[in-house]
């Protein structure tokens, strides 16, 4: 049996970061960061079939199952009519997008944690935030085990797990070509993150941070001497980041975003998305957050989704990087240093 | 104050993976994997000119500090002479090489973790482990507080420790351009991991993984019927590894690796080596094991050197691959599926 | 003294193109292509310590030569005032860019042919043609040998010539390494083409193959069943163009365009744009005429520039690309199939 | 009929190139340059099946035509037997490559030129020259017309022809994509050069120079006091080479390359090949001299295939680039430096 071991609060970090009160504003501490990934993300469509054909053909998905579903499938009590799931070729769980028949927008999304006791532990201090908890049971999402189901501060949904059905990669755990031979369109090889909107992102910044141990790896304030927070992105891992918050309607998602290989994958999806005739909100272009590289566009029924490619390695010692709003364009696309008003307006 | 919580070993995962009997030889459990990365490495050097000239202006790192040094600073109790510390442009910490002036070859390696907590909890699973630990203070080396020091049953020496003196990345920690415009020579952003060799690398997995939470993403054995382990590569973060064990002497090292951005960096870094007259072992290359892009050369006095890039993201629930000794040039080398003798062989 | 050479027409091309009609339209018969390329390119600018800043520093030009001018240099017959002559890393001739202070556009632009026959020839041509010319003597261009000054129907003015003095790339011609190690900013080896408008581009197409024996690889027509001709890019060696003509004001330019090595050139590019806060117009993107990638931006007074890099290898035999209309924002940026005000609307 | 033309003799350039005497070596003189390009290369197979799966499915080219083909067909008088004819995705002729079954090595290659009157002015000179030469009707080659055959004073077999069928390429020339979707293996866009061995490089450089306008871009000599040819890289269009020479056996195959689009195609190249197995040479590597990026590996007969990619627009002003034998390494893989002895002794 493994010896239970104490926490306590780390004293203030030796290396003074640039980011004055950073560390105030986050309440970080020690290094447990026990959430594991953005897992899966649940999003309406208006056209199932258009949908579809957008998320296998064109980002090269494979479907992994197809279903009715039912009330107790839809965290509002509405049943959600048919439901589509999907694996990027990278992925070993069993799906990582859930298309849901009817109107456009933000159902829910999934946060895999390590463990049962993980999942106990997220619950209590949830519960301590005074955040609505709810508990979820093997099956209520298929393929999915246990787990809590959260309203942000921020009127989202969130759902934590441990356990999801294990499908295997496309290249397989024994002696793996680096890629399969088969991808088909852009070619994702995995769901990386996604990007919503709060009335009060402070609020959720502290939620990701005091409840999921999440931190902060880039923050956007209005200005040093009176800072407001207008955006975060937070990692649970090392990627610069595994969800964001910008100020925006509770409730709405701005986009989520596929992982690719490098700055050449990006223009092969770009490559993919003009034969396609898909509809391109901004790119290819490089992000001054985060450092990588992306394309916006939105599936047919008007979800943003994001190629997105590069950046650092954060991880638990990693010092925190504020942007001004006065820097706010070259944050967000570095080579133009302009956001068009597109990008900053829609959100579904 | 945070809330002590117990750990319990998890229940075997649902998700079946390929590499049958895995969690058994790893002995994995639940998903802390406090620590952080491979954070220094000293190396011994013939002569320090040549040395700085390659690490500084090849590699494009800066110069930190230079010492001395003193006896308590070598793990042999031999006053190391002449000491070089270097740091990469996109580290943040004081430094991630150490070079010491006289012969050839690995002096120890240095992983950070979070907490003074973590410390005391390493220091007790390293001793129940059966291995040696001894105390180091803040200042034994330079720049780097309290720590423990542990030789490994391959006999390399291990330095844990959770502070070290904060320098700041070079392009600074508000409104970053994304890469430093007087980048120099190959312009590495940071150090990765390190490869070195063990009689029985099977002990030595057992003891990242048992003592300091690391995972065997990639395992390299004899035949799946029989199975030895010939190589393994664990990560203790969300990358493909942060150290690696290959069957060999013990005590040895095989190279150090720093990162580069991608596939096109690599092309930039070998004309660098090539305008540098450095000596290249082999590459550019791709990887079977981590599906990185690499090229390996020697610095030099002879300490192996690599350049890597991409792979995938691994983590917790990361499930392992399992590579057989017939396809071991397809493994170390990917596109020739060819393995030259002094990539074998030669070892410092 | 040379032979004058007749030129015969060709018989129809045994292999039919896709593009009925395209030969008539262009009239072009053997492969005598003795221009070789836009050798340079005179821009008027605002500010003349701008402009070199931006050319040099943003990106990466060397200095050749700086002056004062005279009126037999303007080909307007007014006092230029100050030059400045730049030169790219590759290039090898004196310079190929020739800032003039005051204002704003093109002054002229010069394509280099191989020799004094080849100059007489083309007189010969062009006066045929109806085009008005000048003999233009060594010295009257800083290091360019005789040749002679075309106005064209669009009322741009063309330069010809056979010599510029001899200066050499920055990597030599005696075991180079391929890129200098100590390139400037976005290092653009090479000037490239240049894109003009003209309120009869048919009429300037004809005159760049009559009399010059450039070819057509890709023309943007309105319709096939009725074409009127929008655009065409035309070539005279073996890259995609060398010369652009769309539909305009005459007298004015859309852009020059630096050649860079591939897609992750144009990235590192577009950073030290970023970086330099230079004026974006659209970019990184894939173009569907020519299949390049690009990035479009401005010098500090307004002259737009292009980073240019890819596309296939034409010549002789190539079979011209037709675009229609209704694929015009997919013609001129592939991925988003959208073309922004700014960028049909603004020359200079 | 067309007219002949008379050439004279340019006077020496005015920009003194830094490797003296080339001019008298290569004995260049105007920019009539009317070879086109390696239009196709005919190497026996030892396996036709096998031939046709590397060439087809991993490399990606489309299989045109087979046939039995006949006595006249073969240059040495012997039936061939069974051929297959095969294009790449981005070549609009009928095919580049055929495959002759029976043993290993070259038949012949093909350079297409742009008229029967450049093929009359061509025989005139390789008569003069002292070359034998033979006419070839229309449909001695499948799809190839009228032409003349020429033994190289190196004893390998040239054919030059001016009509191919037209056979479009895979994107078709309206609205076309940047590359076809449908792309299978490495995918390569079309065939590039080839580079054979010769006892006397000099003599076969003075062929290609004098009867057929091509320049030496790059030159491999023993020593500048007492310059010996190795090698030559001679272009006839804007790429660094479209045949190259050293020295070597009589009538013996080097390789023949494939062009990639960049650095990144070559990566995904090597990747395939992994996948299938194939026999690699070099690589992936920088050259020095063409400045390209290439690996070589051989078709399952034995003969040497490359993928290239890169490299500068040379052309007729090009100043020509000097490689002594001490720098042989860095020539030929630019980052090592070092040449395997299979690279230098084994030609087909």
């Amino acid at each position: 049996m493994a010896t239970p071991r104490t926490r306590t609060r780390k004293p203030k970090a030796a290396s003074p970061c640039e980011t004055a009160g950073h560390d105030d504003l986050t309440g970080k501490e020690g290094a447990d960061m026990p959430v594991i990934r953005l897992g899966y993300i649940q999003v309406r469509v208006t056209d199932m079939e258009e949908a579809v054909n957008h998320y296998s053909n064109t980002l090269g998905m494979k479907i992994m199952a197809t279903g009715e579903g039912g009330p107790h499938m839809s965290p509002h009590g509405i049943s959600p009519g048919k439901l589509t799931y999907l694996k990027a070729w990278d992925e070993w769980d069993h799906h990582s997008v859930v298309l849901e028949e009817g109107g456009v927008g933000l159902v829910k999304f999934g946060y895999k944690v390590s463990s049962a006791d993980d999942l106990n532990e997220f619950e209590r201090r949830v519960q301590r935030f005074g955040t609505t908890t709810q508990r979820m049971s093997k099956g209520e999402n298929l393929a999915v085990g246990d787990g809590i189901r959260v309203t942000l501060p921020s009127d989202h949904v969130l759902e934590l797990y441990y356990e999801m059905d294990y499908a295997g990669t496309e290249t397989g755990a024994l002696n793996p070509p680096p890629w399969p031979r088969d991808a088909r369109g852009a070619a994702v090889p995995r769901l990386d993150h996604c990007l919503y909107t709060a009335e009060d992102p402070e609020l959720d910044e502290r939620f990701w941070s005091e409840c999921l141990d999440f931190r902060a790896g880039e923050r956007l304030i209005t200005d040093p001497s009176d800072p407001e927070l207008i955006g975060t992105w937070l990692f649970c891992g090392q990627t610069p980041h595994d969800v964001a918050v910008i100020k925006g309607p509770n409730g709405k998602l701005h986009h989520f975003a596929f992982l690719l290989e490098d700055w050449n994958a990006i223009l092969r999806a770009g490559d993919v998305f003009g034969m396609d005739q898909v509809s391109i909100d901004v790119g290819p272009a490089r992000h001054g957050i985060t450092r990588g590289t992306t394309i916006y566009f939105f599936d047919p029924s008007g979800n943003r989704n994001e190629v997105f490619s590069g950046g650092y390695l954060s991880g638990p010692a990693f010092p925190p990087i504020t942007w001004t709003a006065d820097q706010l364009g070259r944050g967000i696309f570095y080579t133009s240093g302009e956001v068009n008003e597109r990008f900053t307006t829609v959100v579904t």
